[in-house]
């Protein structure tokens, strides 16, 4: 994030407030157990991400700009940073789950003492402090997520199957109309990508540039349940040429036969777990919990590929970002039939384009500059949101970056093609 | 255990039930997410402890004896058997700690139901269930001591290092006395060692059998932290001669400088992190928490030798196992002073004897053969017990065991030498 | 490779026995020993290099073009295919250093068995089979890079530093003058980049596309190794902010602090070791063997950046590919004084540019199709050939491509930077 | 080997030469290459044997006792000395098989070298020199058969699975006459066990001692490989009920089926690959290659167990340990039908005893002073001699070691059980 670029909004201290307490309330159905367990060791324990973004914002709002201001604990800063090499040393990343104590309690209080000294300094705070409370939303927004996805990943882990949020089974999940998705051509030619103007952005979506795009075509919706099972009947997972060679090493090594938290029953029936427990895969909606591998062996059957980066971001660039289904509130989350051609929400989608910085980045001083520009290698971009990703935080020039083989997060794809 | 030798003893309900009520005692400070974690794939968390005995009484005396018993949770025996091929598959031991629910207060409720229905039923028990609930208990004691040990190790990973039983520092601590520890000659030539007569014992204790020894003394007393102290200012962790060729191997895989839980301040003082936290290392107490590797190489270094167990037995026989320094109660647990001649308690002692079958040895039949017989390759003898062993557990025939690289229990060494 | 662009071009037969002779010359040196064992598993035995592109001949042109041919040993196709899925199984990859049978001496037999066949169906093979010798030409020009940078791997390991090609020391070779390298604008706007016409190239070169570029400039040279050292000598390799965040954990696991094949004598001066020995460090050549990981942190530090494959490859289209510093005979093999702006030869140069397809790009069919497609996640480009390149070989357009972690290929950097 | 215990015994020249001359005729059909490649960490390289024990002549012997003899290259030192800490640093054990120079030619040379120079001091060495040229020809013999087994481990990895020493097929191998094997009762009671008197014995084998024993006895003959078919027809590799816990751990994640060299053509015929190249698995032979662990289930099964290395010692005592099936001369080499009741040759026969040091055993002083003594720890003691240990080498208190997964040498079994 560049701080210079970032606009102190009209009602930044209400949507503080707001995704604070949303937080909080996602957090609700935890015990003390389930809030300190790590799962593997790319995610966090729900304690950690309750605690690591209150850190950052009573290093980076407090610590920073209130002089006189005491730190809640000062064994914070070490169990609490993520990444940030210029804060000092931090406890290892794989051993986050081993931090019985402070108890959730303790961090829920944690939470309290910084946000009533926000509160109290609120109106002395200066310009660039409340750029950093800007930072602190979109950046807590993005822990939802992960809480989310980390607390799936966990329960599913354990051989009773959990529901974190227990619901009926809708009646009619299991009807798939298959309604020949159709595909729709994106602008071409000499075009610009990147986040320009007014508003929140990360730095890596800047700056705007241009770029020129062959023509192409995007499907109009993502993949769904059902074409994943054809794939998988199909023999799509034991079939080498379909996939890119670090994929197909992937699949042998791991033995990789469906999508992540499927499992088949001993009728042969598909199941699939979620935070709402156990229950039959939905035909009729995305296929998610995929990686890039997958994605785009998937592509490669379909005798498709995936869209790049700027093809995805000039075809979502007419649509409104806040429509798509996105996270509100709390209770059962998971992708819907993917009915609607608003490219926003549901499924992140995986595209065909590493994560590297565009023409001209620069990382932001400080800190925070370590935020984005570092972890330009190995990964790829996915874009626009999911169930889980907390409404009013994505864009069309949001770049969103995981491992190929990371799968833990709402995951899916839309199809692409040259026309 | 061989069952049929299993004596149905006086006061065996009271026993059972002073047994049960020690391990909820001794968890009273251990918060739902304490009893969860798993600190390293050696260790289980202690709602594991909790509820794998309850699971053993559950299965072995109400299941197999009681008809109308119904089992409180039918997931628990997938999740809550440790090792018994025979009984089934189970959850992986690595995976104990991802088991955020059942909760602890679900397994304490767990534990009064399986006490409620051994306590309605008792009149009518057969004397066969009365000596699974005799093994029970023993079962249960060896689990008492592990809850302690892998709470310590888990309580050390964390930067903050709480404290499990919080107490002031005792003043007179670090306070050695020198004493010169004689050597105390054993008896040799024709000897007999293993258990015999009344009274519980497991399978591997037997038969009492003859063996021929050579003229040998034993310490009177384990060696001390000051001693140890004198082993690492001579480089006794970086001279190779001293070391058993997989002991140095893992010296240096592992960089082990110091016994387990010891770490330097600032100052260059030596900490050691217990129970009660981190406090200043006591000279005059026995060294614990060493590997057989770092026994032996002590030993190579003192110009001595570890006891083979027969020695140990021999010699310890004609003391009461019941008096040395052994757990009664909660609250903090460590090593004191190694003043006493009593070999019992205090800490293990390692012996030279890799753990093998005694001759005539058979296991007991069904699925409680499997208690001991099938781990005897790789492991060496200990002998003793330990501050963290019940009181009553131990006697001169007990034979506990562990790789010769593990040193989270309560162990040390006394040393021995040809006469 | 499009097997359907590749034109027979004149001279054809001469260029294939010059490169079959070429790749036998490079081998003089070889034991049977020095060609038969594996020193990581990213290196292949020079054995089996010899055999492979003898097996790509083998399969492709004489198997599948001319009816009456025999094989020269059913086993060959097991042992000497690399990675072809559609070829069926194959030895593994990372045991290839086992096979001390078949021997150098019969795998000389093999080579000229093969020769022979071709030679003597030469006036026979249709068009198809000449394209793929045209292309097997190309594929074992890869192959002798690869033999050389593998057989100084192997020598690497070796605690008494054989030397390939044993050469007297060159007398000014430490003589090192900072001739300030000055920055050369390229073209920038809409340009194209990609083959196109005569030629051969490889499928992954194609299609040529528009790109749109900023306004960029590339130094002149590549970086020294005097530039190196001052940047070894500033604490490049400790300070975490110049690194990309899986660099940075890939310094500190495997304990990177200099290129590779560097070492410090007792006097602390820096020897490089290479195919002519271990010597002291030539400040005035470029710095090679150095990772992506490497190439980026020394740019961040130098407040410059790795320029992109388009600004590289629109850059270097003004020069003879031909001219630059590239194999053409045995001997002594090490990048020369960095004096000469022509991009091509000395040193491989790292691209920011991930390795992704080109728009528009397809497989071509068959076997061969598996040649470069299925490579295209997690690598970066690498432009310009090498001292180890054999002349002819690269082109403006030509995309190497390796792991970011990787560096036993004569690899370096050159700075790029906006403008 | 307690160095002033080795008697210089009459013939000692003769011998010297002898075993030198068997050595190098062992090794024969061996390529430069095959003499280089290591297979797996356990083994070496052919090469390394030849030299390694040169290097501890030359060491041991020459160096030390004769002051102008200057070293046959500097470098072998740190090449060639395998494990002796007080001899210094030496080259990486996993890592032997990466020096393809010096040449298998070379290393011959500096064999002659050595001998040359031992010949022609031969008359001025004093008592301690001849005393380690008795141990440098015991080490050398030990030599001998891990040369083979090594050779026979890497021709085992080789897909087309070359011969040492092709050979054709005997007609009669696969007539089986199961010959119901008699037990034989050994001698109980008071005994002792261990080397005294002339000849040369390890240090290990001493002092001999008193041992107290049960009634047991011994089977006539090892087990054969028509048994070994029945256990694995009945399940044993699959029951866990038969294995150690560590045996289980280890054939579930090696996925154990069989002995090792062993394999399934496609007929469901097993074969076993030998130094004499891959054949039917002879019924009458006796079984080897098989670990501790398997050894173990096996007598599980067999409602028998191991016996202990002092029920074998003086079971054997009364044989002539000379004229089993040992090895004499280079030529295929593989166990005989199992017919004989001489315990000696055929196959080394895992007993149930921990290596542990016997009591009042010292190691030697010295460097020779780390033969033994320090890998007493993880390992079993095997008895008897095999096809490849030549012959001389062993007798009744000879103890052999490896680690109980352990199974590229010469191993079998012999059942035992209590009377």
């Amino acid at each position: 994030m560049g701080a210079g670029r970032v606009p102190v909004t009209v009602g930044l201290k209400d949507r503080f407030f707001a995704t604070r307490k949303l937080t909080v309330d996602l957090t609700t159905p935890l015990s003390d157990a389930d809030a300190t367990v790590q799962s593997m060791p790319d995610t966090s324990p729900a304690k950690w991400h309750l605690a690591h973004v209150t850190w950052f914002l009573e290093s980076f709002v407090l610590r920073d700009h209130v002089p006189q201001y005491r730190a809640f604990d000062d064994n914070f800063a070490y169990l609490f940073n993520s990444y940030y090499e210029a804060e000092g040393a931090r406890h290892t990343r794989a051993a986050r789950g081993l931090i019985t104590r402070p108890s959730l309690g303790q961090i829920l209080d944690y939470r309290t003492h910084v946000e009533s000294a926000i509160e109290a300094h609120w109106n002395n705070l200066p310009e660039t402090a409340l750029q950093l409370v800007e930072l602190g939303i979109q950046h807590e927004q993005q822990h939802q997520e992960l809480l989310l996805t980390d607390i799936l990943h966990l329960f599913a882990q354990n051989p009773i199957y959990p529901a974190y949020w227990p619901t009926p089974i809708i009646g009619d999940a299991a009807i798939f109309r298959e309604d020949g998705a159709g595909w729709r051509e994106g602008p071409w030619g000499l075009q610009s990508i990147g986040f320009e103007g007014a508003g929140f952005a990360f730095d890596c979506e800047g700056p705007r540039h241009e770029v020129y795009l062959q023509p192409f075509a995007l499907c109009e919706r993502t993949v769904s349940n059902a074409e994943w099972m054809y794939f998988m009947n199909d023999g799509g997972y034991s079939d080498p040429h379909l996939w890119l060679s670090d994929g197909w090493s992937w699949v042998q090594r791991e033995g990789i036969a469906a999508p992540l938290y499927w499992q088949q029953n001993s009728d042969g029936q598909w199941l699939s777990f979620g935070l709402d427990g156990l229950r039959a895969v939905d035909l009729s909606a995305p296929v998610t919990h995929i990686s890039l591998y997958e994605a785009d062996a998937y592509a490669s059957w379909a005798n498709a590929r995936l869209p790049t980066e700027a093809e995805w971001e000039v075809a979502a660039a007419s649509f409104p970002s806040g429509e798509g289904h996105l996270l509100d509130r709390p209770g059962p989350v998971r992708p819907k039939v993917a009915g609607c051609s608003n490219p926003f929400g549901n499924v992140w989608q995986w595209t065909g384009s590493a994560y590297r910085p565009y023409p001209g980045f620069r990382a932001a001083a400080g800190a925070v500059g370590e935020y984005n520009g570092k972890f330009m290698s190995g990964q790829f971009v996915l874009r626009g949101g999911s169930c889980a990703t907390p409404r009013g935080h994505v864009r069309a020039s949001y770049r969103n970056f995981f491992y190929p083989h990371q799968r833990w997060q709402f995951t899916g794809l839309r199809l692409a093609k040259n026309v």
